[in-house]
């Protein structure tokens, strides 16, 4: 059976690589057990928050011990869908796909980039990340040949919605989306806001203090 | 009083913004009521998700009818701290950071960027996303003598750390940080973590699924 999808809060999704960094460290560390304590004190979020976290798909640790810390990593990335490596493309590369596929080679292997393109003549053929740019009409070929089914999009706003049309129509499911555009679309679409990362930095500092003193005494 | 940091959990902190461009996106269709229905429809939270974000700050909507949106959402901006307007620097214009300032025109005016620096004689005096690159070594006067609390870090990873701490050091209290380096720093840091957006995405592809179903088959 296929896990249904939404079957995990979206949140829960996305602490998974959290603990599974964490748990990657634990290792390198040779921890056979980790406890959800000492994965609290590595991610920073609750052992409450963890140990929920986990029981969602049925990972339960020992009373008292922890956590098989191996074997925790190899359930993760099985629900996540990495343990035979996703397919992952990138579809433009200006300034922002660039930065991204220079940090190819950083990211966990289960994760790189397999192919990156772009509609720009001047920079097919040309290197990015160890990957070689190749042309954007011939990526709807290469999603059905390698069954790619995730696609960082990281085209100029006014293509998004539309190379993400053609996207989906070519099998892709899953979207991390750079562009400020809301796209419509069948596929999960993370959305990357960085408008919307700094909104909530600000309230860490000391102007929401004062925005709040401010409120207080306006009353 | 100022607000006791980590009053309201980092993870409803990162929805208040969401919930400020739905109720924008309410505003701008006339809308003087919007319900919690109506932000779950627009954002993807459930209305109790909602509520209860919202009730952190003494927001109650009013039974049966919704919030007032134009004063939800200042009340919002306020607990942000984004009222007056929070101070913001560019530090590395690199791919990355070129590709995050020239984005910088589509952001809400709140928390565009004020400047930007690098290090590179190259790059300085030139222009991107409406500002002039400054040297490096101006940077930490800048801070001082606009009362910046908020930089935005995409240096290369081996300068991270130090940059990070002249930045903490001339007052910088929150730092996104586009490096893969693990700060060590007083200042508040979000990481932007691209490999690990990756690896949740996956989850939501088939990918999982044949990995659950070679689970199940495994025992």
């Amino acid at each position: 059976m296929p896990i249904p999808k939404n079957k995990i809060p979206d949140a829960a999704v996305r602490r998974l690589p959290v603990y599974l960094r964490a748990l990657e460290e634990s290792m390198s560390e040779c921890a056979v057990v980790t406890s959800s304590a000492d994965l609290s004190a590595r991610t920073g979020f609750t052992s409450e928050q963890i140990r929920k976290d986990l029981a969602y798909f049925g990972a339960f640790g020992t009373r008292g011990v922890g956590y098989d810390t191996a074997l925790l990593a190899r359930r993760i990335r099985k629900i996540l869908g990495l343990s035979r490596g996703a397919k992952i493309i990138l579809v433009g590369v200006g300034n922002l796909g660039t930065a991204f596929a220079r940090y190819n080679a950083t990211f966990p292997k289960d994760v790189r980039l397999a192919a990156a393109f772009d509609s720009d003549p001047e920079k097919i053929g040309h290197g990015v990340g160890g990957l070689v740019i190749q042309p954007a009409d011939e990526m709807y070929d290469h999603i059905h040949r390698e069954q790619t089914k995730v696609a960082v999009l990281a085209v100029p706003s006014e293509h998004a919605q539309g190379v993400a049309e053609g996207l989906e129509k070519a099998g892709i499911e899953a979207i991390l989306n750079f562009t400020p555009v809301k796209l419509r679309s069948g596929c999960y679409v993370q959305n990357i806001d960085l408008s919307m990362e700094l909104q909530s930095l600000v309230y860490y500092t000391t102007y929401a203090q004062r925005d709040e003193m401010k409120g207080k005494a306006e009353g």
